[in-house]
């Protein structure tokens, strides 16, 4: 049977916003927050062109699904998020009780996992949907970044 | 010697905000963020009123603090919170860089101690300042809510 709606077909619109980061000279992280097999919010990362720490994909999204919504939780959606969320992100994914999070590639260095914190216990948890090409775009970033300086 | 503009005094003002977020019926937390002896970013938790988890006091501060000073880090920067930072707070500091953290009340519960988050090596910590007063204010926040309901 087809399922066009799969994890894989809303990964690639959460590394379609990685890609934009990119574009931008961002750190290439993107999500995108479904509901119901919609789309309700995107966000890449802004950190640098906004001159914030809290600008992540992931914190812009979850204000941004909370604003279609009305409401401040996010209980019957799935974030897709093409990198593993750092403590801040699953700090607010914690508080806005999310139902799934799907994410890409791991982070071993400043993921919440290795740093200690914890999402929601109602939050389940799926990763390495398209790792190979969310890793890959993260690498040519660091490599670019590392032959212009 | 007199100090004018010592812990006290800039706990006070942080408790100032979390009045004000009480006067709006948020959950009373409020921070100042502090250089050089100089307020340079306030913060009061408005997540009811903004229906959005990540509103809370410490990281509107720290986005006023980055866009005050004109670049992402508070290095050199004091943070005055009257509440035990939560991860997605404590995650933000830990980007941040901040150089030091004074809180009042403990928070057991959701603190970033208890759930397991880490603030940056090089943020110094101290907690207690006006504790007792952080406190009862929370505490006179709970109780009419649930006098209310």
């Amino acid at each position: 049977m087809l399922t066009p709606f799969d994890d894989e077909f809303f990964m690639k619109k959460a590394l379609d916003e990685a890609r934009i980061a990119f574009d931008k000279g961002e750190i290439p992280v993107g999500v995108v927050v479904v509901i119901k097999e919609k789309i309700i919010a995107r966000g890449h990362n802004l950190t640098e062109i906004l001159n914030d720490v809290t600008a992540h994909a992931e914190m812009q999204a979850i204000t941004a699904a909370a604003n279609f919504l009305g409401g401040k939780y996010l209980r019957d959606c799935t974030m897709y998020a093409t990198l593993e969320p750092c403590q801040m992100c699953a700090g607010a994914l914690y508080w806005s009780q999310l139902s799934k999070l799907v994410y890409a590639a791991n982070d071993l260095q400043r993921g919440y996992r290795t740093m200690g914190a914890q999402l929601h216990p109602k939050t389940r948890v799926k990763s390495g949907i398209l790792e190979r090409e969310a890793a890959e775009l993260l690498k040519r970033f660091f490599v670019q970044k590392r032959n212009l300086n």
